[in-house]
C-alpha cells in the first residue's frame, strides 16, 4: 500500500512542497547505504529544516502508522538504513545542519544532527579545539549518524569513541514530544542515562533533534611512524608490546600483504610490496617532551619485536604520506573486484595475533581472497574478503567464512561489531555473542519506546 | 502484610539460613543510608553468595511479587536504597565480591557487584594499573553502587566518573534471566548500549551480577598545589583560567572560607582561616616534564588572578596534607552541627562565579549556615547546609533555599545532581530540568522491563 495523496499532501503543507520528495528518480537514492544488500525504495522522503517540523513529521507519520527511517548521509556499513518497505518514509537530516553553540569555555559544542562529521571537527579546530571520533567516512557522515551507529575511528585507541563525547541529547518520542536528557555540565546524574541508550541504537529508539557533545583540548605534539615486518605475527606481536609499555598511541593501524599491495597498486606512495605486514602509529600529547620519549620507546619496541625498516615522518608531508597508506586501504580494496565485503569482528588486544593467524586460515580453507587492515590498537580489524556476489559457488563460500569469523571472534572473548553496527548485516548473529534473554530484553525495551514498532521498522538490532 | 513464613524458609533453603536476616535488630541496619531521610525497615534481608544464588532470588522475589532493594554499602546520598516499605526484600551484595579477572594485557577487570572501590583501586594500582573513579565514600562503596550512581569523584575533571570506565555488564531481568551486554574490547556496538542504560539507574532496571571495568596506564608524575585567595571571585575566576589555558588537572577543588574553617578546627593542618576561599589543584600526566610545565603555567594563572598565597607539595607528605583539607571538608561540616543537607547542584565550569555568588546569596537570604566546597573544575559544588531537623522553622528555609539552589543551577543550564543521583531527595525536582514527556518516557521504558515496580520501588527516578 503506497503512502496516500493526502497524506502527501499534509507533509507538503507542513514541511513545503520542495521539503517532499515523491518522484521515484529523487525516491531511488535513498533506497540503499553502504552495505552491499537489497535496496528497497522508500514511500516518500522528507526534508524537516527545523526543529518544530521534525517533530510534527514524526507525529504525523506515526499517527499514520508509517514505517520511519531517519537518515543522514547513509554511510553506515550495516544495512542500518535501508528502508524496510515501499511504505516507508524517509526522513532526511540534511536540512538539519546548523552548530548551535561552540562553548570554548566549558568545551561543549551543540548540534543539530545533520552536521557532518569534518565540518563539525574543522569548525571546532578553527577556535583551537578538538573532537576527537574520526571515522573512515567523516567527510560525509552526520553526527546523528555517529551517535545512532557509536561510530568509531582511527583515534579510538587513546581518545575514545562517539560514545565518549555525548553529554546529552534530545529527540522526538513517537508522539512528537521531545525527550530531553544529558547536560551541558561534565558531570550529571539527573534521572535515567537515556543518552547512553540511544548510543548506537540505531534509529530504533527516537528521532534525534539536538546533541551535545564534549570538545577537549587539542594535542600540541605529535609523531608518526611506519614499522614494515617480514612476519604478521610479530607486526601483532608489537601491538600488544606496546600497550604492554603503557603507552597509548592516537592511532595504531594495521595493513596485512594483501591490503599493502592494493594500495600500492592504487596510491603508489613507496610501500613496501613485499613487506607481510605494516604497523602505522601515531603518538601524541600536550608536551613535545613527552611525545619524543614514547615515540623513542615505540621505536625501540618495533626493532625488539624483528621490524625490518622503520620510517619516521619527519615533516607533515610525510605524516600525511604515511595516513594515505591508511586511509587508500578501504577503497583501494573496493577497487579489486566487484565486491568487497567488509567485516568488523573485535577481539581484545591481546588476542590480535591470534584473530591474524585464524583469519589467514579462515581465508585458505575458503580458498577466498582477504586483505586484513584496521584499528589493531583496539583490537578492532577490519578482515575484507574480495569477491564477485554474482559467482554464486564462491559467495556461498564467503558466507561460511564470515561465520566462522565471528565464531572465532567470540571465542577470543572479542564481539561480532566493534563500530560498523547491526542494522541488517549482522542481526543473525547477535544471539550468538548474547543469549536468548538478551534480545528479548531488548525487544521489550524497544516495544516499549515505539509500540507501533515503526522506527527504523526492520533493522533487528534488538 | 509481613513477608510470609513459607517464602522465608524458601530463601532459606536457596541461600542457606545464615544468608537470610529476619531479626528485627538485623533489619534495622538496612533501614537507611547516607541521606537524611526517614528510615524504613525492610521485611526481610538476604545475602546470596554466587551469581547464580542471585539469579534464584531475584526469580523468586519477583514471582512472589515482593518489592526487592539492591544495596551495597548503602553510601549514596540520596535515598537510593533505602526500602520502600515493611515488605521490601533487602538483597545485600557484601558476599559476592570477588575480582574475578584484571587482564594487564587488555587493561581491563571482571568484578562481582559487592567489590568495594577502594580495596578494587588498590589491588589494581598493585598490579601496576589505574583505575581513576574515586568517590569520596570509596573506601566503603560498591563498585556496583558505583554503576548504580555513576559514582563520580574528585579526579573527574581529567579522568571522567563511573561511566566512561564501564566497558560491560551483566544483570538478572525480572525473570531471573541474565542479560549480558557489552564486551571486553574497547570497541562494541553489538545491540543496544544496555550498559549505558544500566548507568544511574539506581538498582531500577535490573539486578548487576557482573561488571567489566576499563584500566588506564597510572600517571608517571603529579603534582600537588594549594592557592590561598581573599576573595570568592578571584578564585572561581582561577578556575575558569584554567580550563581556557587547555590545562585539565587531574582535580580541581574549591574551598570556601566556613569550610576552611570547621575544617582547620576539627583537623588542625594550618589552613589560612582568614581566607576568602582555597583552590587544591593537581596535575598528573605520563612526563615528569610535562607536569613541570602545567604546573608553572598554574601557577602563573594563581598569581594573575590574585592567589595571596601559592604553596606547592614538597612530597608525598605534603601532598597528603593538601587532600587531608579536601577529605576533611563533608565529615567536619557534618560535626558542625546536628544536621547536615549536602547538596550536589551542577552547572557549566564557566559558571562557578556566577554560582558561588548565588550560592551567598541565598544563604543570606534564608538566614542560614552554608559551606560550599566541592569538584570546581566540573563545575559541581557542593553547597552544604548547617542546621538541626530539629528546628522546624529553620528547616523550612532550608527546603526553600534547596529550591533556589536548584532553580539557580537550572538557569545557569547546570543539573540537580552532578554525582549524588535522584534516589528519594531530588525526585520532586526532576521535571524542572526535564519535561514532563521525558518523566513519561522514562516511566514506559521502566515498566516495560519491571512490569510489577518491584526494582528499588519508590525511588522515583523516573
Amino acid at each position: 500500500m503506497p503512502i496516500s495523496p493526502s497524506l502527501i499532501t499534509e507533509f507538503k503543507n507542513l514541511l513545503g512542497a520542495q521539503n517532499v520528495l515523491t518522484e521515484e528518480t529523487d525516491r531511488l537514492s535513498y533506497a540503499y547505504d553502504a552495505a552491499v544488500l537489497k535496496q528497497v525504495t522508500p514511500g516518500l522522503v522528507v526534508l524537516p529544516t527545523n526543529e518544530e517540523q521534525l517533530g510534527k513529521t514524526v507525529k504525523l507519520a506515526y499517527e499514520n502508522s508509517l514505517p520511519i527511517t531517519v537518515r543522514g548521509s547513509g554511510t553506515n556499513l550495516s544495512g542500518a538504513v535501508i528502508p524496510e518497505s515501499s511504505e516507508t518514509l524517509v526522513i532526511l537530516t540534511n536540512k538539519l545542519n546548523k552548530i548551535l553553540e561552540i562553548n570554548e569555555e566549558d568545551l561543549y559544542a551543540v548540534v543539530e544532527p545533520g552536521v557532518l562529521t569534518a565540518k563539525f571537527a574543522a569548525t571546532v579546530a578553527a577556535k583551537g579545539l578538538f573532537y576527537p571520533p574520526d571515522p573512515g567516512s567523516q567527510t560525509v557522515s552526520t553526527l546523528a549518524g555517529n551517535v545512532a551507529l557509536n561510530a568509531g575511528g582511527l583515534r579510538g585507541l587513546k581518545y575514545g569513541v562517539t560514545k565518549d563525547y555525548l553529554m546529552g541529547i534530545e529527540f522526538f518520542d513517537p508522539n512528537g514530544d521531545l525527550i530531553k536528557t544529558g547536560s551541558r555540565t561534565v558531570k550529571c546524574v539527573t534521572g535515567y542515562n537515556i543518552g547512553g541508550m540511544m548510543i548506537s541504537s540505531e534509529g530504533t529508539l527516537g528521532i534525534f533533534s539536538k546533541i551535545i557533545l564534549k570538545l577537549v583540548p587539542p594535542p600540541k605534539a605529535s609523531q608518526a611512524m611506519m614499522a614494515v615486518y617480514d612476519s604478521v605475527q610479530a607486526a601483532s606481536e608489537t601491538v600488544a608490546a606496546i600497550i604492554a609499555a603503557h603507552i597509548l598511541p592516537c592511532t595504531l593501524e594495521f595493513l596485512d600483504q594483501k591490503c599493502i599491495q592494493v594500495v600500492e597498486a592504487n596510491a603508489k606512495i613507496g610501500l613496501p610490496t613485499e613487506a607481510a605486514a605494516i604497523l602505522l602509529v601515531e603518538v601524541d600529547g600536550s608536551h613535545q617532551a613527552g611525545v619524543d620519549e614514547d615515540a623513542a620507546k615505540v621505536k625501540e619496541i618495533f626493532t625488539k619485536c624483528g621490524s625490518t625498516d622503520i620510517r619516521v615522518a619527519k615533516d607533515a608531508e610525510e605524516k600525511n604520506k604515511i595516513w594515505e597508506a591508511r586511509r587508500a586501504a578501504l577503497p583501494s580494496l573496493a577497487r579489486a573486484k566487484p565486491t568487497t565485503v567488509l567485516e568488523d569482528a573485535t577481539v581484545p588486544r591481546s588476542k590480535i595475533p591470534q584473530m591474524v593467524s585464524e583469519l589467514n586460515r579462515i581465508a585458505e580453507k575458503y580458498k577466498l581472497e582477504m586483505g586484513t587492515f584496521g584499528h589493531a590498537g583496539d583490537g578492532n580489524l577490519h578482515p575484507t574478503i574480495l569477491t564477485d556476489r554474482r559467482n554464486e559457488q564462491e559467495f556461498k563460500r564467503v558466507e561460511e567464512a564470515v561465520d566462522e569469523i565471528f565464531d572465532v571472534a567470540i571465542k577470543l572473548q572479542g564481539t561480532l561489531s566493534g563500530e560498523h553496527g547491526i542494522g541488517i548485516a549482522k542481526a543473525k548473529w547477535m544471539e550468538k555473542e548474547t543469549n536468548k534473554a538478551t534480545i528479548e530484553f531488548s525487544r521489550r525495551l524497544r516495544l516499549a519506546l515505539d509500540p507501533k514498532y515503526l522506527f527504523n521498522a526492520g533493522k533487528k538490532i534488538l
